[in-house]
C-alpha cells in the first residue's frame, strides 16, 4: 500500500492536536512570551514550527485539526494556519499545563466524532523525515484504535539528559512493531541516560495517541473530577472561560500515561525519523549545521566571519561581523542582541528571569 | 605662576592645529567612512574625541583653533564645534596625508600671525590628564618660539610595537625639561620595543610644535615645490580645489620631521599625561576599563551579562545579553554588529576591507 492508501483505509477518523504552549526561553530573543517558539522558521524552511507540525500532519488527518494555544496566541495562530478551520484553534484563557489542553481537546473529539482516534504532537519539535514519522503515527493509531494509550518512542541518537525516556517491554500481539510500555523514566543523570541508551530505553517525545475517551477515562480513574470538568466544558463551551481557571496544572505524562503505564495500559511505537524539540541554541545549531563552520539561520548575505564557527541568526536584518571566535552563538533581533556559545546555550533562561524582573521585561 | 599665567604671558599667539582624518577602520562598526573616530564620544564623556581635543586645547589657544578635515565631515566638525569660528574649519578636497594638512595649516598662519607658533594635535586621541598635557605643550611652544621644531615624547607605559619612538638626545640649554631629538625610528618588533624602552626612548605621537614658517622652510629645503604650492593656496585661496590635487602624499614625519632631526633641528619634551591613540577596542576597553569584569560604553542598563568580561557598546539602544565569554568585544550600531574578542581587535580591519568589496560597503 501507498502512503495515501494506509490514511485512506485506517485514519478515516483520525485527529490531530497540536498543544501550542511555552515560551521557549532558552531561545530568547528569537522566541518571546509574546511570540513563541512554534510562531517562527526556526529552521530556515520558510515555514514555521507551528505550520511544519500541520504540513507533516496533513497527509495523515486532512482538515482534521485541533490547535489549543494560549488566547493570546490565537489570532497569530489562526492566521498562519488559512488551511485549519477557525472554529478548529482553541485559545487557553490561561496556561494550565499540557493535560487540561489535551484533555480539553479530547472531549471536544469525543463529542464530535465517537470513532475518533486523535494524535497530540507539540507545536515547536522538528522532524527532519516526515514519511517515516507519519509511518511510525499510522501503526500508533492502529493500536490506538485497539484501546490503548500510545506512545512514540524515538530512538536514541546520543545520552540526552534532557529527555525523559521509554522502558520497552514485550511486543504486543497482532499489532505491527508495537510494544507494551514498562515504565516512563524522568530525566536521567549522564551515567543513567548512557545506560538507558545501552538498555534499549527510548526518547520520550511527548507524543500520545489514544481514542479521547481512553485519555478521559484514564484521566478520570485518577482524577474524576478533573476528567468531568473537561467533558463539561466540551458539552458547554461557553462556560471556558470560567471553569478553565478551576482545572489542575500537571503534565499530560503525570495525570495520564505513567499511571496507565504502571497498570499495563500504555504502548510503545518505536520510531526513528529525525526528531528535536529545538531545547537551545546548541540543539538548534546541531540540528541546521552544515558542513562549513558557521551556520546562519536567515539570509548568509548579512554575516560576515573570520576564524568564526557556531550559529549567528541576522534576524534584524543588520549586517553582523564575527572575528575570532569558534562556537559562538550570536542572535541578532531588532530589540534585542545575545551573544554566548553552545556550551552556555542552556544558560540564557538565566538572562531572561533577570530581564523580566527589571525594566527591559516587555523584551522576555 | 599659575596654569591661566602661563597661558596668558607666553601664548598669547600660539595656535592648535587639528587634523582630523582618518576612518578608524579598526574601530568599525562605530567608526565608518562617513562618520569617522573622531567624531564619536568614545570614552562615555559626553564629548567627541575631536570636541574633547578642542576641549583640552582651548585654555592654551582660546578662540586660535584651525581644523583641518575631509571636505566631507566639514558640516559634522562646525556643528560639533559651535565654538570654533567656521573660517577656522578647512575642508580637503581629497585626503592628501599629514604634510598637506598640516602645511596649509602652517601656510595660512604664517600670513595671518607673523607670531604664530602652533601645535598640530590630531582630533582622535585620548589623554586622561589634560592639564599635564598642557604644562608640556606651554614648555613646547616655548622651544618652538626659539626657532625649533619641537615634538612631545610620550613615556611608554609599555614596549608597544604599534607606535613609532623617539630616540632622546641631550638637554638643550636654557629650555625647561627639553632635549634634542636624536632621531625617529619606525614601529618596531616586539623585542626592539622592549630596547627602546629599556633605553628611555619615547613614543612619538604625531604631535608636533613649531613656527610655521620653521615648518614650511623645512619643508622647502626637502621639497620646494610642495612648500611653494601650500603657501600658493593660502595666498589665493580660491586656488585650493585646483591646487589641491597635486600636492605630494606624505606624512609630516617622513617630509620634515626625520630629515629635521637628522639636521639636528628638532627638540622633544617628555610627557606622561594618559595618552592614548584607540587604535582598536582592545586599546579602548583598557581605556575604559574599571574594577568590573565588563566595560560597557553606553547605557550600562541595557547590558545584561552572565559569566562575561571584555567591551560591550550598546550604541543601538537593543538590550544586549553576553553570556559565558571571557574578553569579548561586542559593538552594537543601528545598521551593523560586531562580534569578536580583545585579542582579535586588530583583525576587525580585514571584515571591512570585505565588506568595502560586497554589497554593504555602504556600512564602512
Amino acid at each position: 500500500m501507498t502512503e495515501a492508501d494506509v490514511a485512506a483505509s485506517s485514519l478515516d477518523h483520525f485527529w490531530a492536536v497540536i498543544p501550542a504552549g511555552g515560551a521557549g526561553t532558552r531561545l530568547w530573543p528569537l522566541s518571546r512570551a509574546a511570540a513563541p517558539k512554534f510562531l517562527h522558521d526556526l529552521t530556515g524552511s520558510g515555514r514555521t514550527l507551528i505550520q511544519a507540525t500541520v504540513d507533516r500532519l496533513v497527509p495523515l488527518v486532512a482538515e482534521r485539526v485541533l490547535v489549543v494555544t494560549g488566547a493570546s496566541h490565537r489570532d497569530a495562530v489562526v492566521a498562519q494556519l488559512p488551511e485549519v478551520d477557525e472554529a478548529g484553534v482553541v485559545g487557553e484563557p490561561s496556561p494550565r499545563d499540557s493535560m487540561a489542553a489535551i484533555g480539553l481537546a479530547a472531549a471536544m473529539l469525543e463529542l464530535r466524532d465517537p470513532d475518533a482516534v486523535m494524535g497530540s504532537f507539540a507545536a515547536d519539535h522538528v522532524i527532519t523525515d516526515p514519511q517515516t514519522f507519519r509511518a511510525v503515527v499510522t501503526r500508533a493509531a492502529a493500536a490506538a484504535r485497539e484501546g490503548w494509550l500510545v506512545t512514540i518512542g524515538i530512538e536514541p541518537t546520543h545520552p540526552a539528559t534532557g529527555f525523559g525516556y521509554i522502558a520497552v517491554g514485550d511486543p504486543l500481539p497482532g499489532l505491527d512493531e508495537t510494544f507494551a510500555v514498562r515504565e516512563f523514566v524522568e530525566k536521567p543523570a549522564a551515567d543513567v541516560a548512557a545506560r538507558y541508551v545501552e538498555d534499549g530505553y527510548r526518547w520520550n517525545a511527548g507524543m500520545f495517541v489514544a481514542r479521547p475517551g481512553v485519555i478521559l477515562d484514564l484521566l478520570a480513574g485518577e482524577d474524576p473530577d478533573f476528567a468531568r470538568a473537561l467533558r463539561g466544558i466540551a458539552a458547554a463551551p461557553e462556560t471556558l472561560e470560567e471553569a478553565w481557571s478551576t482545572l489542575p496544572r500537571i503534565a499530560v505524562d503525570h495525570a495520564v500515561a505513567e499511571p496507565a503505564a504502571a497498570a499495563g495500559r500504555v504502548a510503545v511505537v518505536p520510531g526513528s525519523f529525525g526528531w528535536d524539540d529545538i531545547g537551545d541554541f546548541a540543539s538548534l545549531e546541531t540540528l541546521l549545521r552544515s558542513a562549513g563552520g558557521l551556520t546562519v539561520l536567515g539570509d548568509p548575505e548579512l554575516v560576515r566571519t573570520l576564524d568564526a564557527s557556531g550559529l549567528v541568526v541576522p534576524s534584524a536584518g543588520r549586517v553582523v561581523a564575527v572575528v575570532g571566535l569558534e562556537d559562538v552563538v550570536v542572535v541578532d533581533t531588532g530589540d534585542a542582541l545575545l551573544v554566548t556559545t553552545r556550551e552556555r546555550a542552556q544558560d540564557v533562561k538565566a538572562v531572561v528571569a533577570a530581564l523580566k524582573e527589571g525594566a527591559h521585561h516587555g523584551l522576555t
